[in-house]
């Protein structure tokens, strides 16, 4: 569709706040409350499309399936929310053999299942198009596995970590090396769900998102959402050993910047957060700058293409 | 897909009850329990494809938007739960010109928020596919519009009407007449969320589904998941208007049995409910029936096939 970011704006500024969906469309997910007093609900959806998120000719039933949920699980990652529940929906190409959709479902299920995270619902449909895979998850902030009833009451109170608490101070951070993931890790990430539960019972984080889009498009998110800039430092971006492997006349650093699908946290919060590598700092001014050497140039936003 | 009901079948014998999921897949929407003591939350999903449940080339967008919610408000309906919010995914074909997808969008808004219902968040994918639309929808069963908050408190408690409760001795009823909604009611029909939470607060109502599938096959749902049989009365099935202009050589009430997609209610319950169409019976011996001048017949369940 010609301007789908355009449309993609024009929605959002179509779903503003309430008191029952105190966040709405924007952040990695919405939170819905019920009523006042009660607990935030986290609710998110995610497709993956053939032809785009993987390719069916190619690619086993279980990693499209795998990745399918881990996608969303990744999206309860980034607000730090416990995953509860998903539903799926399938459209499913006629002559799709049943035990290869078997295998897609197990691998949506296991993926789920690895953060206690069941398939309770869905809805199946056979039609002449592609594979379509949507999950749909919900969660709940605030509530920590394994705690007491006390606990978790108190612990209800913690709100979900959002794009837009990052302030001027604070340090940029990543949970991993980033690039090449086209050589297979876009299918088979593991959802930072308990790394981002640690840090925030940890630290102070301000702002978090999941890095879907490239690290150079995800932090101009956690910018404009905080309105504040960030400068990211170009010798301290952690390059995946999988960029060596791409073996293309793009320069590593080029990889780590602006290739989607590393699936790991970026996030911003207090200095020295040793679980984590510092990549940048938080600056007053809008907008997005890498610094070589002490000199600072605009970070231009890799177009994000996928790839398939 | 070969087998799609052998699939449908293997899914959903994996989605067992929990304490967590106390309405696993299976009827109209799964419920979820975040901990003891909290009231249920509904789920469900639904999707629409283009050249299955809408033909993109000769429906206003509007329509298939309306189409889209209005399939899961229904869900909502089946169960008299009260919608609460929606999250939206569109895989749009590419080349899809943005005012189209605008219209689209604003008709599945529309929808919702005729039934308070906001779309809180989304997934917007642009493909080589046809045009898929996807809907999850978030309820919250027993709790009444415009009661103060003491009631809302008490009236939680109301379970969710399932499709499990009918028993022998039961009336079977329908809100409204059936067959031809193929002429365009299938796109333009109101879901029946106000008549199902009336019915609720007035009647005892055991078990009740919303009619896509077709009144033959629904029954079948209810009696099979009710372990109980059903004996419709072929004299009193309602006919639509809209089967008459068909024009074919189908025997009208042949239509008001097997064609899908009127999105009326069929519940079981008390007897002597006057707002609703009394069409049957439930008795012991699980089956279904149609009964013609007090001979009973087995009723064929005819095959739904999507006629677009």
């Amino acid at each position: 569709m010609p301007g789908e970011f355009e449309f993609i704006d024009w929605l959002r500024a179509r779903q503003t706040p309430s008191a029952r969906v105190p966040v709405p469309a924007g952040d990695d997910l919405a939170a819905l409350r019920f009523e006042a007093g009660d607990g935030l609900i986290l609710v998110g959806v995610d497709q993956i499309l053939d032809g785009v998120h993987f390719d069916a000719r190619l690619h086993a039933p279980e990693r499209i399936g795998r990745k399918a949920m881990n996608r969303n699980l990744s999206d309860c990652a980034a607000m730090a929310c416990l995953p509860t529940a998903a539903t799926l929906s399938l459209a499913l190409p006629r002559g799709l053999p049943i035990d290869w959709t078997k295998r897609l479902y197990e691998g949506i299920e296991a993926a789920g299942l690895a953060f206690d995270c069941p398939i309770i619902g869905g809805d199946t449909g056979v039609w002449d198009g592609p594979l379509a895979v949507t999950v749909s998850i919900i969660g709940r902030a605030g509530e920590e596995m394994g705690q007491t009833s006390a606990a978790k009451t108190a612990a209800k109170t913690i709100p979900p970590v959002r794009r837009s608490g990052a302030v001027a101070g604070d340090r940029v951070y990543v949970t991993g090396p980033l690039g090449g993931s086209i050589l297979g890790r876009h299918l088979d990430f593991v959802p930072r769900v308990r790394e981002a539960r640690e840090l925030v019972a940890r630290h102070r984080i301000s702002a978090m998102i999941d890095l879907s889009d490239g690290l150079s498009r995800d932090v101009a998110h956690l910018a404009r959402e905080s309105s504040v800039g960030i400068v990211l430092n170009a010798a301290a971006v952690p390059i995946h050993g999988d960029v060596a492997r791409l073996n293309d006349n793009r320069a590593p650093l080029d990889h780590a910047l602006h290739d989607g699908e590393d699936y790991e946290l970026c996030f911003t919060g207090e200095g020295g957060i040793a679980s984590a590598i510092e990549v940048g700092r938080v600056v007053a001014e809008p907008d997005v700058w890498i610094e070589f050497n002490g000199q600072r140039q605009p970070l231009t936003k890799g177009a994000f293409e996928h790839r398939l």
